[in-house]
């Protein structure tokens, strides 16, 4: 999505460890007329599918996730929680999340009550790295026996594996901007070129 | 706000401890056509306000936020991020939070490119009960030299001391549905008539 490209080169920066730096408008600080763009790019590229629920993580991806919902006709948004204790209650859905980021596993959980077997699920959410966060969503919604309808992401890291790993399950996946490698010292950006 | 103290007279629950659950439209699962009319009747309650920024705490605030936004005009909304460490880098501001839900402490960090001293902001969050987290983002517009133009809630419980304490310094503060008494034996919730 070129307009998501370029808003990447002009208000994104690499941070040290080739870390993408988008928090001036997508996970900090958010612009919410651009989400807006983005919501409606995802209605286009899961057009025709029946969502009956859309479901993040928290925290950064409830903004784009609930602004996305209306292009879908509203349908509910579910943001899975982060857990520190693996002490969880039998009502709720639960996994597990490596962070390589923080270094930490953490478990995350979905109330039983909302995701259900008739449920057509598309995830979103801001990055997609190595994909244990999608992983661990599509985890919980086969532990509910509903169905993945697709798979939204706002930037891909294409030098990852996550993208590759979830593609070859079979899923459709989406991801407004694939990154193809970055360079901090100069600040370049390339992309993968996926408009359709 | 009628249509508001309906919805949690429909599909709220009180759980053990007098804990008011609406995970189901609010801070979970998120009904985001409902959050529209709530965003709607934020604009009329601080109409004619200058909103440069929308602050909020991560997670549960972030979804009100971001659809609340569009009513004002788009301004961005910013959420603090929670931190476990008081190790943190001086281009944040940075506040405490104790939460009595959980049990601890947390730091509340916002960028410092994120807040101004020309910025108008107008906090929202999904509950108030003693007023912590309010007083915490508070302090960080403060240590910002930006300016409160009001608080909006969603649910206070006007049988904590949050609203008070904050209504006393002379906050423009705006709750939605104020709740005055909940049994959770019988299931009954009284709330505050504060309709306008």
């Amino acid at each position: 999505m070129r307009e998501l490209e370029e808003r990447i080169i002009k208000d994104g920066s690499i941070n040290p460890g080739n870390v993408l730096k988008v928090d001036s408008f997508l996970n900090h600080q958010i612009d919410i007329r651009f989400l807006e763009t983005l919501g409606e790019e995802f209605k286009r590229r899961f057009d025709g599918k029946n969502i009956t629920k859309i479901l993040t993580i928290e925290a950064s991806g409830i903004g784009v996730a609930s602004i996305t919902s209306k292009y879908f006709d509203y349908p509910p948004v579910v943001f899975a929680k982060k857990s520190k204790t693996s002490n969880i209650s039998n009502d709720v859905y639960k996994s597990s999340v490596h962070s390589y980021t923080h270094n930490e596993t953490n478990h995350i959980i979905v109330s039983k009550q909302y995701l259900h077997k008739d449920d057509y699920v598309l995830i979103i959410d801001d990055f997609l790295a190595n994909g244990c966060a999608v992983l661990g969503l599509i985890d919980l919604i086969k532990q509910a026996g509903a169905h993945v309808a697709g798979i939204g992401i706002v930037i891909e890291k294409g030098y990852q594996e996550g993208g590759q790993l979830i593609r070859e399950q079979g899923y459709h996946l989406e991801s407004l901007a694939i990154i193809k490698s970055m360079d901090g010292d100069t600040g370049n950006i390339q992309f993968v070129n996926n408009d359709e």
